[in-house]
């Protein structure tokens, strides 16, 4: 078979700097820990000692986003103050703390013929990042991928520009003084929309790419890509309410989950009931969540033992493929596990559900069998978040299922490579 | 930003074998090793019962290359003989004693709430494997996506359409006999080409792609694909013999890796000669190579010390990019270490690399810097194979970055889910 090659057109902007992005990557592979280390330290100082330069930066792009009718969540979103820089620098040093993965030796062995056989953890290379408004995502992304010796070309919205470059300028000033080499942290500089889809063609510079922002980016990214995409962003969640459930852990989990903060991809969107509960059950959460404020969504069954409370409304089927985002539940009551499971089969972005259960064996056929990142007994999906489950700092969570799935940290930015020690042997 | 969403067509093949798939792969991912390895033993036995059907279609497609101008290399690639079909059925059940890597829990920890947090292997869902004339594979992959417990849909070459459907016949039988979930392998039978571009496209229903063919094939489905690819396919190795290297051990290393099996990924196409042993290594290994009738393409400095010798020619640049693939080596004198890892890292297609050498520091430098998929000191790149490497088996050799490094076995068919028991834990 023959197959076309499709080569695409690429920009000088991309071209120089994904040159740059390899050279540096090859240097920064083999950068001890101590050193990455000291620039993060730099790049700390750097963000403090830079900030008027960056709140100036930042009124310019809040301005400019006034102007342009940006709604105050968005306006909120990207504003920076001498508090949140100085919260986004504390976060700089914790990367610090963190251990270095890369250099992990593991899967080690020598085999009969003496071969000495290991995987060494080693950077991915050089990780390309596409986001929208928050400024913050320039600098976190940029340590995380420094401390695990990757190189990184950002991509931000326009709406944050001035801010991105300001921030990005502190970061390349504390490298520079500190032996990182040229070309680790990179942005694009041009607003051209037609850079995003070459950076996502630009497999000879790039080995990995993260979108962070909505639905759309990810899948126009996955859509156009010629390098892996890390995909994620959304998260249609479950808990499954099953008969032997404790109704105050339930109540207090399910309340945790949905109003925390309702406007994240682990946040609640789904709540399925065991019918022999249901009756009982649904009246004390519709009590609740009428003072908390959250619209229920009913099917047909739910709303039957539901009539008469304040913001209870009948369900559609759109309801139940939808991440809500805010304070709306979707509630259908359910004949058991079995149709519990298949609800989630059919309706899951495989993100984050929970069983609420006393029964062990439902609790044990739940885990089994919940094909999703993040599978809970008796615990609030909104611990599907790196710094909550131990990874110490979050680069994106994943949704798909190659190289890493849910929560990624600093070592779900490297790979390995074989290296093997002999002493002449050859393949018989 | 809004981005476009777009939407591929899909013929009903496609679409109805995915949608099996993905109904397979639920049921597979929970099943038991024992089931799994009865089915694997009923298909070994299933392949030697129906021997006279697989051999009779084998001849039909045989026949038809023939008709088609085949080269007799083709044929036999094709050709399957009951010798054949017997050693295909014995790598089935030497899969039966593989572990099984689904189940394994691994990152284990009870966080300072109590949560108990672990990672869980899991089959990765719905394999697709695109492959080109060799009708084993046909077996091969069914066999280690069902021990892993995936789902695979199979699309093999024209030339071998006949025979990959009575394997495939033979291996759904089995399966039917041995409780293995309808859907579980399948092929596609449509020659449309159109179908590779749809399978590339179908991410609803397939999580991974393996294509198994040459550059051209892997080409194709980065570019195409908004699936996961398993890329790999091209290895231009390389050997840096350096001034320090045992001279005998050194042309063992390099006979093995050019000659015992030239027309594989692995072998050798690029030797690199420290000058200061040039003038003494080179004659000896052209002697070696004149008798096993290599052809070397020596660039400038090397040529001059091997002047007069036979099947000695000079280099073009365009020799330091080929796989060659036969028994043609590239040879090429550099100063020393840093110019062979330059050279390395500018023609590297990350697959497999070597220094020779007795010099400790050198080669502790060439395995750190040494950007490759294996990167060995003192042996062979033949050894760059799942068996090899104690695998066990092999799926593909992938010399992409994400997911799997190298030869990838009945683990790197499987990813993980979180799994975390809590007793009520919300968010705080």
């Amino acid at each position: 078979m023959l197959y076309g090659q499709g080569e695409s057109k690429m920009s000088d902007e991309i071209e120089l700097k994904g040159k740059a992005a390899r050279r540096a990557a090859l240097r920064l592979a083999i950068l001890d820990t101590e050193t990455k280390n000291h620039a993060l330290r730099g790049i700390a100082e750097q963000l403090i000692a830079r900030q008027d330069a960056i709140l100036e930066a930042n009124a310019r792009d809040v301005a400019a986003g006034r102007t342009a009718g940006l709604s105050e969540a968005m306006i909120d979103r990207l504003l920076i103050t001498p508090q949140r820089l100085q919260a986004i620098a504390q976060d700089v040093l914790a990367v610090v703390t963190l251990p270095d993965p890369v250099g992990e030796v593991f899967d080690g062995t020598t085999l009969p013929n003496g071969l000495q056989v290991a995987k060494r953890r080693v950077p991915i290379g050089v990780i390309g990042v596409i986001y929208e408004s928050r400024p913050n995502v320039t600098v976190d992304v940029s340590v995380l991928c420094l401390k695990s010796g990757n190189a990184v070309i950002l991509r931000g919205g326009k709406e944050a520009a001035h801010t991105n470059a300001a921030l990005t300028h502190a970061i390349v000033e504390a490298c520079c003084a500190h032996s990182i080499p040229d070309g680790a942290v990179q942005i694009i500089e041009s607003q051209d929309r037609a850079l995003v889809l070459e950076m996502l063609r630009a497999h000879q510079y790039i080995d990995m790419i993260i979108p962070r922002g909505g639905a759309g980016l990810h899948e126009f990214a996955r859509q156009n890509a010629t390098i892996p995409v890390i995909t994620g962003g959304v998260g249609i969640c479950h808990i499954y309410v099953d008969k032997t459930a404790d109704f105050n852990k339930a109540l207090s989990i399910i309340h945790n989950a949905k109003t925390q903060r309702p406007t994240v991809c682990n946040a609640l969107d789904t709540l399925l009931v065991h019918r022999d509960i249901a009756a009982t059950f649904l009246p004390q959460l519709a009590d609740m969540f009428a003072a908390a404020k959250v619209e229920l969504r009913c099917e047909q069954r739910a709303m039957a033992m539901l009539e008469g409370h304040p913001a209870v409304h009948p369900a559609t089927p759109a309801d139940f493929d939808t991440e809500f985002l805010s304070l709306v539940l979707a509630v259908k009551v359910v004949d058991g596990l079995d149709e519990a499971l298949e609800h989630i089969h059919a309706h899951s972005t495989h993100h984050s559900d929970a069983i609420l259960t006393e029964d062990y064996s439902a609790a044990m056929r739940f885990a089994n069998e919940v094909d999703s990142a993040v599978v809970y007994v008796n615990a609030s999906t909104r611990f599907t978040d790196g710094g909550q489950l131990g990874l110490g700092a979050e680069v994106a969570v994943s949704t798909q299922r190659l190289h890493a799935r849910g929560p990624m940290g600093l070592r779900e930015l490297t790979t390995y490579k074989w290296v093997i020690f002999g002493s002449g042997q050859v393949r018989a």
